[in-house]
């Protein structure tokens, strides 16, 4: 524990901001830091240059003889974290890791430095004891993850023949409710982006002059806005609902053992009070249910006191939650139609289509919806990690399906056909992306020997 | 009429912008010229100051023996101008006047210092040729005109008294639609400001972990904004309308008179198409109507593409324009009410009363539905100013409602029981409060001797 703790201490050293420019040293420290670390244990290094930050690709066990016919395993991280600031908010300065109540503080220590730590920790451990053990693996370690991984799709069409031969993926960038229960991620939601701006007049309006006579963009937006929900929440969109695979009874029965309560959530969240559509609570709608969000609305004055215009335009930004098997590219066709259907003569409208990302859905062995072979690679990781999480941890790891979206889930498995195994080893008191972000040591301490546990069982080490 | 441009010339070059702090200098300067072009044609001259931006108050008439059985007229003007960005949008420097086109191009060359050029003009050229003429005036020159008189009240407050004992207000502060047809204003709307602020959630949250299980207030938002108009456009609020003074015939053929065709309407606004409630059309609804405007809106992310939030909270400005007899003030709980009782128990609400203005109207002599005495002054000068346009210009003017408001016009009703005849002097073309702003020579020339016939008839000088 003394040298993980002091590997995540430098690694969190190296303030790899992937979305400042200014931040190239860090960015690059990180970067050399994990392939110097991952080079030490016995990984072979490439560096795959993009339009933008470079991804570390680690090899494992490639050239050993007979290694064809091992198990293949591709594990993924990313070396980039979110921005710091507020830096007045940290107890501590973000980059310069502070060790305190059971925790390692600083920007990254969780999100995703503490578990590639952790993984390094146990192969470290395994390849010390196991010179030849039978195993091949392929680390991928990105650095646009905090930024949306827009080169991902490149590494994977370079990467997709060899990828393709792998068995499956395994990662820890998701997160359970406390350092007692983990979770394995079975389902991501996935987006549909659009934006719309209504257009009327050719320039902001006198309203004295004018207000009367003319369609005021606002209220058409407002009117095509609140037209695309029922009164009950639903969205009414025609067609919206068509391809939503409904959640299985052992879903609904995951998600009561180690429930989110309705308090906890309407503390996590502030809202007045909580609010989802008819037959799924709040907790359940997150996971089984899509989404037609508002994340931004503007038009007119935005300034202090009033200003007596007929704006010109206005505009909403919209994003959509998918869930399996919505397809977002017709989910976006369908609501840019229901808007453009609603619109009156008075205004135009224009919607533009922007980001997508498909839902990812992996069902576990051994339930009733599975579609998983049981004697398959997945099918026996999923059972690996079941016993390895038990075992170290007192108790099986939950099998939830879950309300954010990691796109590049989905990607790699359109591009491969290869599924994803989500063991989350965050905790919502780690407050990723948040000031004061942090690591809890006691789930870093159980977690090494819990995946030297899984890789053992995959390479068929008693 | 070479005096009365080098005057206007002048009296443009000082950069009165009233807004702006950094423009002392300028403010100053408009003051002392027209105080000093006021005492040098015989009137008296107090420096009335505010908070702000002192009053000019110039009196004429008052010291002479009997002067307490003339006539007296309240005359208003502002020495302030809009702000003159961009400036690289003018021909010409904003503040350096140039004669060309049979027009004066400068900031506030119309809007307000070439009428109240007119006016001195007249008055000169009548105080020379009759030094006794028994007339009062009272001329107010305010200087916080652009910023929406937020002293004036007070000033009317001072001056109440003697207000109340002159016999009617005459000013040019606003316009007609072209040069050859000139307009009496005789209404100006009224104004109801409100700021409505929905919150939700206590911060933004994560679209992906929480959305599904909360109201967005951007939603919610929406969909109350929605509600406050019917689909036909009539603002969907309980009693709003109760108030409303029909237009009288005579008012829609005075509108037939010279019509504003609603291919005009349409070119001036630039909107797709034009809109009005039933029963009115769009011409006609500016004048007879009341409206609601959302005048801004916002919540959420504003920045260029998608960012997954769910807000915490999201705001609406509104202003009503409001036509007699609605008050400002009832219109406020009203609406304020309608909101209020369309609010999810999901979000909360915050409804915030603003400005407030009366609606004004006053009816000319000789119509259907006039209540004026026929003997007042004010009748008498409402007749003395037809019979000069008629003179003057060739077409006696039009007694047209408008849409827009001049707060202090009913202010000064309210506070002192004195009308006020609004003798408009702009056209479309001067551009008022936009770059290359010009006032029509034309108009300047023939509006002299108009004036000065006004003011020998009131006088009762033949």
């Amino acid at each position: 524990m003394e040298k993980a703790i002091q590997l995540l201490k430098d690694y969190v050293s190296h303030a790899s901001v992937s979305n400042n420019p200014d931040a190239a040293e860090g960015m690059a420290g990180a970067r050399d830091f994990i392939a110097n670390r991952l080079e030490s244990i016995g990984f072979s290094i490439e560096i795959m240059d993009t339009p933008r930050h470079p991804v570390v690709v680690g090899r494992y066990g490639y050239d050993k003889p007979g290694s064809e016919h091992w198990p293949h395993v591709v594990l993924y991280g990313h070396y980039d974290v979110q921005p710091p600031e507020p830096h007045e908010l940290w107890t501590h300065p973000a980059f310069d890791a502070d060790v305190r109540d059971n925790r390692i503080y600083g920007r990254g220590a969780a999100d995703n430095k503490g578990p590639v730590i952790v993984y390094t920790c146990a192969l470290e451990n395994l390849f010390n004891q196991y010179p030849d053990m039978p195993l091949k693996i392929i680390y991928l370690l990105e650095g646009e993850e905090e930024i949306g991984s827009p080169n991902f799709s490149l590494v994977l069409e370079r990467l997709k023949d060899e990828l393709s031969e792998a068995d499956f993926v395994l990662l820890s960038d998701t997160g359970g409710p406390d350092d007692q229960q983990l979770v394995i991620t079975t389902q991501l939601r996935g987006l549909a982006d659009l934006e719309v701006k209504v257009i009327g007049p050719s320039t902001d309006l006198h309203s004295g002059l004018y207000g009367g006579a003319v369609y005021n963009p606002l209220q058409a937006l407002t009117e095509i806005c609140s037209s695309l929900h029922n009164p009950d929440g639903t969205i009414n969109v025609p067609g919206f609902y068509d391809d939503v695979v409904p959640a299985a009874d052992w879903e609904r029965e995951e998600l009561g053992i180690r429930p989110m309560t309705e308090e906890e959530l309407k503390h996590f969240t502030g809202a007045p009070e909580l609010f989802s559509v008819p037959g799924f609570s709040p907790v359940e709608a997150i996971r089984f249910q899509p989404t037609l969000e508002f994340n931004g609305i503007g038009g007119g004055y935005q300034g202090p006191g009033p200003k007596t215009i007929i704006p010109s335009e206005a505009f909403v930004k919209i994003t959509c939650r998918l869930v399996p098997d919505m397809d977002p590219f017709k989910i976006q066709e369908l609501v840019k139609d229901a808007i453009e259907s609603r619109v009156p003569a008075s205004v135009k409208v224009e919607v533009t289509l922007g980001e997508t990302g498909y839902p990812y859905l992996v069902v576990p062995p051994a339930r009733p919806n599975t579609p998983e072979d049981q004697s398959s690679h997945l099918a026996k990781a999923f059972q690996l990690v079941d016993r390895a999480v038990e075992a170290h941890f007192g108790k099986r790891p939950l099998y939830l399906r879950e309300g954010g979206s990691i796109p590049i889930i989905a990607d790699i498995k359109q591009a491969t056909g290869k599924d994803t195994i989500l063991l989350g080893l965050y905790t919502p008191d780690d407050r990723a992306h948040a000031p004061d972000e942090s690591f809890h040591l006691g789930i870093m301490e159980k977690a090494i020997p819990a995946m030297e546990d899984i890789f053992k069982g995959l390479a068929g080490i008693a």
